[in-house]
């Protein structure tokens, strides 16, 4: 550990380097590149599981068996509608909105009209309004986005599993089987990573023993700052203003060369090539193949190629945000919904942390030294200069 | 400090005695008892100022000139409309719904509406923002208090400061002088207290770049919870519950001999008579007289004599939360509107540490010790026991 130091005088700033609490819910390797959920890798959960199944598992703490897998998905399924009284006052915002915006909103008022919702001591009650809440936090994700689009909302279809249904309400058809199984992936790879902004602000409200919709929408609040969500669309928006793969050439050299930071490159904790970024680029390959974007693959490839050789051996490779943002493009989403669908994934995360916190909770409230003046003379405002 | 020691295996939980920042803004000496904004004593502000002055110091750092403090006053007096947009959407919510949940919801939805509150990187604009929000508060929270009792919003008067026209929102006529002068010295009192859950949690989501009302509503969502916000709800219930100073006697009494916690005495920093118990209790006085509430006065000074006899020399007296409720209680406010007026006042703090904060941001981000299983095997589903 770098900097567990803390005093009045030299303090770890952000926390960096503190211990808030302990976890059982998973764990990132940075050295050796691995993440775990539960114990599980995430090589593992990504070949063989589903969104719904590493749900159950990050919320239960273990792998569900048949009868309990089909149990959890039908319950996510019967929760998927957003009633009107909430659907109807974020679709009928007027535009320009920032879908986070809207989200954290629709979350908000989901909590003021449904009263099974509320303030829950108990924590199996916390539990269902989290899984209700996952399951409709995919249907007001899509809801949003097609209202920027100008479109009508488009109701959950119940016999599709998460991911596909979420596809599904963002198109308006059902989308091909690739398509379906890298949504159902990517919502894998995002829903949990270690304590990041949000996931800490979602615990620190919640353990005031406010409402888990009250943490969820700060976890939306917290995700939309453009430190912590936002770097797919930055990617994206680099990959996508290059168009061959002679212009990749030459941007990458002129990169390397003026030594600018590049997007999508390097990761805090990581120092090696990321487990998330290695399944997603594998899949990147087979989607751009099927959706016609293969050239928008082989830049990304060529990028990837010449900043791996300059930089690989200071740990620098891809992260995860170099593969989804070309994903969601792919599978035409468009970016302003990036960091959405980024929340649809990881508010199982949110949630399940929030609850184990809560097993033993104590108050969030750390200090501030105070450096201002003391003991000022209150000066009537006519004697004032 | 008692708490500094963040190791391994044995963290501060909830981060206690941490520092998390340094701050200009507020200083709180529990043992000498005194609060202080900006190096100003409370009760010199209690006793001087006004609740817009104070906000300016607690933004700004200075008190105001006289015409800096007249072009503050006319901000936010020309920015307490909530547009119909936001207003309708949360006052044509159906009842009943938990008014922090409705202030939450107004708060999250007058950014989506509102352009200038985009997320900006400018400080200045956000503090433009700030004060926008601010007077826009006080607005909302009057609306929320009225469509409980299923009247309609009263617009604000311009003619009126803070406090007073925050009383006419809510009552739709005008205040007496000293029920005014209470509202806005009660507004004053609850500006700013360190580093409390509500203001950590409104920073920790600053510090990823979101915008200004995502860390609101955020310090709203985390207010709401039981163990921040609610202890002055709690106690005017103990109070009205109580008939005559008789009853008093005996409750006190009873109270004593069980050794049951007492609502509305302690605090975990002060250790002597706080001072904005002090002040309120003061007024107190002179309000119930005026309200016809001095038998709940009485009831409430039996309580804490006798108490403080007990108690005093354990450092346990009155804290802000014995006297604020029973204010609110003789201004005719419903208790479910306490939690929401406290918001009223706190934003300033937010806004102002947040705003502090960003001069020298660093993202929040502490770590937690994995303490889980690893190195799993994937078993698949139809395999599993």
């Amino acid at each position: 550990m770098k900097n567990q130091k803390n005093r009045e005088t030299d303090f770890a700033k952000g926390l960096e380097g503190i211990v808030s609490n302990t976890t059982r819910i998973g764990y990132v390797d940075g050295e050796a590149g691995k993440l775990s959920y539960r114990g599980y890798d995430i090589e593992d959960l990504a070949e063989h599981s589903s969104y719904e199944e590493t749900v159950y598992l990050l919320l239960n703490g273990k792998l569900p068996t048949l009868s309990e897998l089909e149990e959890f998905t039908d319950k996510l399924k019967g929760n998927r509608t957003v009633a009107d009284e909430v659907m109807n006052r974020i679709t009928h915002l007027p535009c320009p909105c920032h879908p986070m915006s809207m989200l954290r909103s629709g979350i908000s008022l989901l909590e003021c009209i449904d009263d099974t919702c509320r303030i829950a001591e108990d924590l199996e009650e916390k539990k269902e309004a989290g899984i209700k809440l996952i399951a409709q936090t995919a249907t007001l994700t899509a809801a949003v986005a097609r209202h920027l689009q100008e479109k009508e909302p488009v109701p959950p279809d119940p016999a599709l599993p998460h991911g596909a249904n979420f596809l599904y309400m963002l198109r308006g058809e059902r989308a091909k089987p690739l398509e379906e199984r890298v949504m159902d992936l990517s919502l894998i790879l995002h829903a949990d990573h270690g304590m990041n902004a949000s996931t800490f602000a979602s615990m620190v409200v919640a353990s005031t023993l406010s409402d888990l919709h009250s943490a969820v929408s700060s976890g939306i609040a917290t995700l939309k700052g453009p430190l912590h969500g936002g770097a797919n669309e930055r990617v994206i928006r680099m990959l996508t203003g290059i168009s061959s793969i002679a212009e990749a050439e030459a941007f990458v050299e002129k990169v390397l060369a003026e030594k600018t930071k590049i997007m999508g490159f390097g990761h805090r904790v990581y120092k090696t090539y990321e487990p998330r970024a290695k399944i997603l680029q594998g899949y990147a390959k087979k989607l751009t193949e099927l959706t016609g974007n293969e050239e928008l693959f082989e830049i990304a490839q060529t990028i990837e190629k010449r900043v791996t050789e300059a930089y690989g051996s200071k740990g620098i490779f891809p992260n995860v945000d170099f593969y989804s943002g070309l994903i969601y493009h792919s599978l035409g989403i468009d970016e302003s919904i990036f960091t959405p669908i980024f929340a649809v994934s990881r508010i199982a995360g949110w949630v399940a942390r929030i609850l184990e916190y809560l097993e033993d909770n104590r108050l969030f409230r750390p200090r501030a030294v105070y450096t201002g003046p003391t003991d000022l003379p209150y000066v009537p405002v006519r004697e004032r200069g």
